[in-house]
């Protein structure tokens, strides 16, 4: 099990390190990837040496995260990983680093500890907020400034895309507070929003159209599902079907949003998102899949009008 | 012209009178609306007789809004209006009130002084930022706490719809400041902001569903064009009717998003919005309209086809 430890002891880890290798997670989103990428950046300006390691490619959206970052030859010593909550998470990573991680920083309550140790805060909106206050910790043991515009644009990345720029329930007053200090560093906020909410290609746009189009209701109302095909999967961006597996939930009076993706021919990815008394993950679980209790999926293999109706069947007991 | 009056004589304006009528925009939207009912709330919660008056109903979604206030009879004394850059925006209380407003509190630049006094910050994001900051003014004159949850709720509302749940580019580090500030009132923002950004009605999928089927591009993909007809619209709300018109600058390539709305059978309402570069205003200027640079509306007769073309070919001039 993990030591857990405070700020100021993780501050003074790192500055009594060096040759750091930063990880996040694979299916890597904004808020890992700000993560590791802050925290590289905020070690570099204290003249260490630092790297970071995706254990899978990211969305090309996110190139500019890299932009303050210098790349430096070493030879790793100390490991950190970035709101990876389970080794699992590492993906292709996780045999070399899940008995070698050296710190993990993190805000799932569901962590593991399976790193030496553990800086955790479960009530941040995202691992981001921790990272700023781990830098602003280093920036009072050490004297030094140390977050830049480009570091503020980070760890901004991952506070709000984990919080779906402030919408969801995880947001709170010190979220904001941490995002006013952020600003002030004066980097291009509605720019990156605009990339991260707003932009949509003309593959997304056609994704949506195809996704509404298959809006079915079940249980009078209460649960909505949409179909993906792998034809429509294979041309799109993993962060746009994301952001469509959350458009059933959205829709007034639904209590079980349901999208069904097409992995291979006849073998479905289901997620279910609900509402206000579901739990989605007890449904899940019936097919061998896990999750939250507002959200979870689970695999399910056959014809698509049967898997429907075994699911729904399966949610009928619940509405 | 109005006088030009800060914070502090806002403040004690308020607190030498008494009798208020609170008057919001026409079209009202959540910045109006949240800035009339805090104001409204937190005089009442000073003992003053105070009422909200709307030109025109507001739609549903903001019934919530309405829940900290008392109904009372009295005879106006005092006009404040909130959010109203002109007397024009009062609609069919524009003569009544345009020369007998004693205060506005507005946050546009364009504001025409029309009010006998004028509390005005163009650097705020919403007019619910300087409704907040009056009222923490009221607080520290009269060493009374007004802020409640439902006063938080409501100017809460003003700033994240005037913001785009905080996505804009008005959104200021003080923005994120007030709102912090808000939220340790403890409403449930969460909740609200499913209310204003999430939810869709079943209509609005629908909607959506058709505004995606007619996406048209233009000028090399650098022009896109939703087409709403009078059926489409008649079946929708005004909110969502607005949010769709968003949707075609939202692509990405797209330099000028249009939106024609078809108000009756051959007359549109054209909505331009631009990205980088365009000036809508010019465009929609030639057709009689007006609005801002990146947002400007006007409206064409005729045939769709030829009120496309002529458009367009006014556009292509400026991509």
């Amino acid at each position: 099990m993990s030591v857990a430890i405070d700020l100021k002891q993780t501050a003074e880890l790192l500055l009594a390190n060096n040759n750091f290798a930063v990880i996040c997670h694979a299916s890597p989103d904004g808020d890992t990837l700000g993560g590791v990428f802050a925290l590289c950046g905020a070690l570099q300006k204290l003249q260490k040496n630092a790297r970071v390691i995706l254990p899978e490619a990211a969305s090309p959206r996110f190139d500019y995260l890299k932009s303050g970052i210098i790349e430096q030859g070493f030879t790793e010593e100390f490991v950190i990983t970035v709101d990876v909550a389970d080794p699992a998470l590492l993906g292709n990573l996780e045999e070399k680093y899940k008995s070698t991680t050296d710190l993990c920083v993190d805000h799932h309550v569901s962590n593991t500890g399976y790193a030496k140790n553990l800086l955790l805060d479960s009530e941040a909106a995202a691992a981001c907020e921790v990272v700023f206050e781990l830098i602003k910790e280093l920036e009072k043991l050490t004297g030094k400034s140390i977050i830049s515009p480009d570091i503020a644009a980070c760890l901004y990345t991952g506070i709000s895309t984990d919080t779906g720029c402030f919408r969801f329930s995880n947001t709170t007053a010190k979220t904001h507070r941490i995002t006013a200090d952020l600003m002030d560093y004066g980097f291009d906020s509605a720019g990156l929003n605009y990339l991260l909410f707003d932009m949509r290609t003309p593959d997304r746009i056609e994704l949506e159209r195809q996704a509404l189009e298959s809006v079915e209701f079940f249980s009078g109302g209460r649960c909505a599902v949409i179909t993906l095909t792998k034809e429509m999967l294979d041309a799109a961006d993993d962060e746009d079907i994301n952001a469509i597996s959350a458009l059933p939930r959205q829709i007034d009076g639904v209590e079980a949003g349901v999208t069904f993706k097409e992995k291979e021919k006849g073998e479905w990815k289901v997620s279910i998102r609900t509402k206000n008394y579901i739990d989605a993950q007890q449904i899940c679980s019936k097919f061998g899949g896990g999750g939250h209790q507002r959200a979870a999926g689970c695999r399910i293999k056959g014809d698509v009008a049967e898997c429907k109706e075994i699911l729904l069947k399966e949610i009928e007991n619940y509405i």
